[in-house]
């Protein structure tokens, strides 16, 4: 079911510093920056690696206030890990094996996350404490569409 | 500098019962199971994908006792990632570079890590929170011996 690790999220105070930081401590690039108003956060994509199935990333966040989810889970944690997404095939798919397996679900129905992806969340407390994310690609442009 | 997200590392009570987790719930498959006494800690690596820098992983962590790192881990924050590690072509060099830029080392040597591989830690506080970890994969064997 799971084709990589599609990123990790990673809860900052300050986007613009962490951006610095991780360009130049491990040459990474930022190739999306996103404001994402329902989820509360500003979030920058930075690319890691390419593979069949998709990118991988590091995803940095920071929220656009305190009483976001980011934003509480800064003051309750500090700066760090904030979930684990992994890339599936059919997101919607996945959610129904998987919630019918008894795993709790955060989104019942896939929402729009980053870079035109379609994602979902599980609840951390049914997987080990990690708030796991599942995350479609878009649809890839054909060849022959480019040609 | 960055090959690939090589794998997550998760922090778990007990390791049998979160391998079915993982297993049953996202399909993903046992590739190595070691107990590292020098770390404090019983890991398995499951497989998530393969990628031209390597593969990429989930490593489930349990503490072989309460006074090892991963043991005072799981007491203080309860379960969950415990550290994120990138797979690099040379730990040794990038471990220099990334020291060079002022980032305090937990390892200023490469280590033995799982199935392998050579490994070093960087300081989570000058990481953003995130203990970090360089990953460079042993050597392959080259086609020539396999024929």
């Amino acid at each position: 079911m799971l084709l990589r690790i599609d990123h990790v999220g990673i809860a900052c105070a300050n986007l613009d510093e962490k951006i610095d930081f991780y360009r130049s401590t491990f040459g990474v690039t930022v190739v999306s920056l996103e404001v994402n108003e329902e989820q509360g956060v500003k979030e920058a994509m930075l690319h890691v690696a390419d593979g069949e199935g998709g990118g991988s990333y590091i995803q940095l966040l920071e929220p656009l206030g305190p009483d976001t989810p980011v934003g509480k889970f800064l003051a309750k944690r500090g700066e760090g890990v904030h979930h684990v997404a992994y890339g599936v095939p059919d997101v919607a798919q996945a959610i129904r094996e998987i919630g019918g397996r008894g795993v709790r679900l955060i989104d019942s129905d896939p929402r729009h996350g980053a870079m035109g992806t379609s994602i979902a969340f599980l609840h951390p407390k049914d997987v080990g404490g990690v708030l796991t994310e599942l995350v479609q690609s878009p649809p890839r442009q054909s060849l022959a569409d480019e040609t």
